[in-house]
């Protein structure tokens, strides 16, 4: 593994993404969510609900991105790529967590309302003081 | 000021605003930014560069949002605006601090690389556990 990548991977273990999104206005929209289950730099999995304004966003465009910082903004990773609406019960399971049960009221992972979002990255960025350096994913 | 309000301005006050714009792919793009000097919630200024992508983007679609987080990802900030490309001197001094010597070497505040990237607010969200609420920023 190259070392930009290693250094990016760091990063991704700190668990909060903010996620990037677009709104039918054209608009761009940021939420920070926790990663739920991820694999390298190419899949990252996010708890999330068939009835939120973000799922919603995805559904009419799936370009998404994911930002991740270590506190002070002298270090941050931006992984650009789509993010997919899972809603099969093999992939809930897979990313299940006994803490989702107080989100997920009516019946835990068979909440008709828990959906899975499944960001794939294509490329990445990453920052570290003022020089930047890109990379793909494959 | 409502009370939702003066929650959101105090997560200002972290200075460092994770700024999404839209790329010409239609795909969303963030990066931390440092705020250089702020007006309640409804005006941002950052301080950048007429050469960075960012402010290439924000030149062909200028929806722009920002998102302050405080550390855990239970409470959280997005305002919703436009963004503004300014290279106007009197702008440039108002929002200049010595500390920009280091990034802007050919003339400092005259540099012609630097420029000011101002956002206007619209609305708001505030996001506190699993609620958040909504509100418009005058």
């Amino acid at each position: 593994m190259a070392k930009v990548e290693a250094k990016a991977l760091k990063l991704t273990r700190k668990k909060i993404a903010f996620v990037g999104s677009v709104n039918q206005n054209m608009a761009p929209n940021i939420k920070a969510m926790l990663v739920a289950k991820s694999d390298g730099l190419k899949t990252f999995y996010f708890a999330s609900n068939n009835s939120a304004v973000r799922t919603e966003q995805f559904m009419y465009n799936r370009n998404a991105c994911l930002y991740f910082s270590d506190g002070p903004i002298y270090k941050g990773l931006m992984l650009e790529g789509i993010m997919e609406i899972l809603n099969d019960h093999d992939t809930k399971v897979l990313i299940w967590n006994d803490s989702f049960k107080s989100v997920y009221k009516k019946g835990g992972v068979n909440d008709p309302d828990f959906c899975v979002l499944r960001f794939t990255a294509r490329t990445g960025r990453y920052y570290q003081a003022l020089k930047s350096e890109s990379f793909d994913i494959k």
